[in-house]
């Protein structure tokens, strides 16, 4: 989904930084994925399978945006990333558990996970749900821990609000939406109102969490609060457009998905110019929300822009 | 169960005071039931049937032994039951979340729990699996809550506690361990390990989690945690007696489930009258445990005896 546009130099712009933005996003990516290793080491006795299936359903793959967010906006208040890059391996367990779920065969059914088999193809389904259920349960526990902050009230407030993000009014509840809504036409409110909680909520934690743990100012939080919730928009209506326009190989998974299964999409309701513009417009009031945070918030704005642009 | 023995006046006491305890364990139990309604109310919305759900899990029946257990502990430390009925509403959910998961067909394929269709009988399996998820999510967002206690690092010691009991290394290792083991003899140190993860540490966090509310001191809070560890083990002992012994109606679910399925149980390797020897034991050592509380913990000495002498 190219946005580069002549008459658009902030866009020019982004497309100029990508690269820099990709080579930044792949070496926190490995510092995620180290974290979560040296957080979730492999076992050998009545546990090693189901560690296993945890590791499977977490280690080795995607593009780590929630983590992502939460490292590079608790940077912007000075906080060591020996802390964010907990929050972020937390963040990416609870987001690996909800897929290792979306994907069993009583919801999505998928067989398939970034190119590999999904947990519950790899190990069977019963392994899959207890890890799934497991790997909520640690992420949890890596927030309490004081590792993640010496004050006990940082968090209690990173374990709040990433309860709500990812409960029943949030990223559960989305789902469950989702699934009623199946075959259904939905109408635009009700597509974005799913969206916001589907993925949107633990986007917006993601961004949120760093102004969490850098203990800023309410207002400073609610601004990283709100990009993070438009970059979550932002993000679900490429993926639409993406859907509807990539092929199968530039996806890595199956194109035209949602058309065939009667899905509401920002596609089918908007058409793709339309999404398009749509997605354009959020990113814009993402950027918006990063006004205080001057030149040291331009990775974000890299990011808010490359959630638009990116191929897969 | 019947243990009443002349020889013995602790048991004979017990007896005797079998019918206040049963008095008091069911006036908590509607103080829990009361505290989950009020934690999770009925919506409206598009959430609305993944809230019924959830209550549907966790409204309306079983003997609360967890959610007593966190309530009377507390109680020695003179903690208000407006905290503790949030505790023990929280490891109700927490359990309740485990029994949906654990019956789905993938599972343990049970249609009923105490005598009504399990959860994904009356919804559906993928609002079983989504309701399940959020009832854990909702067990931890308890707790994180100021109501729970003011001081915040009380609220993180519970929850460090209760995801160490929960997750991989408690709960849900014990299933993934339970479910491996199908129709392989264990011997007795694995069965004996098996269940001290799968339903023991979720009894004894339930147990600990009074003297930590009470911020009580070391000893007290690990005397009350193996207190919690030896009910846990002699709970799942008379358990197997029980499969072994009652008729379906006494239990209320199908009888001899056990022995039928080929499952390593203390009855299996130790026959019936060894496993009632071996409970006991388990349950003296519960009883010994209590030492330092003197008759404050009269209480909990009657629950000792109760789940060991419990009909169903």
């Amino acid at each position: 989904m190219s946005m580069t546009n002549p008459t658009h130099p902030s866009i020019n712009r982004a497309s100029e930084n990508g690269a820099l933005l990709k080579q930044d996003m792949g070496a926190r990516a490995r510092v995620i994925e180290h974290t979560i290793d040296t957080l979730l080491p492999p076992t050998t006795g009545g546990d090693a399978r189901l560690i296993e299936a945890m590791r499977y359903a977490t280690l080795g793959g995607g593009k780590r945006l929630r983590g992502y967010l939460a490292i590079v906006t608790a940077s912007l208040f000075g906080v060591p990333e020996s802390q964010s890059a907990r929050v972020a391996a937390s963040v990416e367990m609870l987001h690996a558990y909800s897929l290792v779920h979306d994907d069993l065969p009583a919801m999505d059914d998928d067989d398939m996970r970034r190119g590999q088999p999904s947990t519950h193809r790899k190990f069977d389904e019963a392994t899959a749900i207890l890890a799934g259920d497991a790997l909520q349960t640690k992420a949890f526990e890596i927030l309490a821990a004081s590792q993640t902050h010496a004050d006990a009230n940082v968090r209690i407030d990173l374990i709040s609000a990433f309860a709500e993000a990812s409960g029943a009014a949030g990223m559960v509840g989305g789902q469950m939406i989702d699934m009623e809504g199946e075959g259904r036409a939905l109408p635009l409110a009700e597509v974005r109102h799913l969206h916001a909680l589907k993925t949107g909520c633990l986007i917006r934690y993601s961004a949120e969490s760093g102004a969490i743990l850098g203990q800023a100012s309410p207002d400073l939080r609610r601004r990283l609060r709100s990009y993070g919730a438009n970059i979550g928009a932002a993000f679900q209506i490429a993926d639409d457009v993406l859907d509807a326009t990539a092929t199968a190989e530039e996806l890595g998974k199956t194109a035209g998905k949602d058309e065939a299964s009667g899905k509401s999409t920002f596609v089918a309701l908007l058409g793709i110019e339309g999404a398009r513009a749509e997605a354009l417009r959020v990113t814009e009031e993402a950027i918006a929300d990063l006004e205080p945070f001057g030149a040291q918030a331009d990775r974000l704005r890299d990011l808010a822009y490359y959630v638009i642009e990116r191929k897969n």
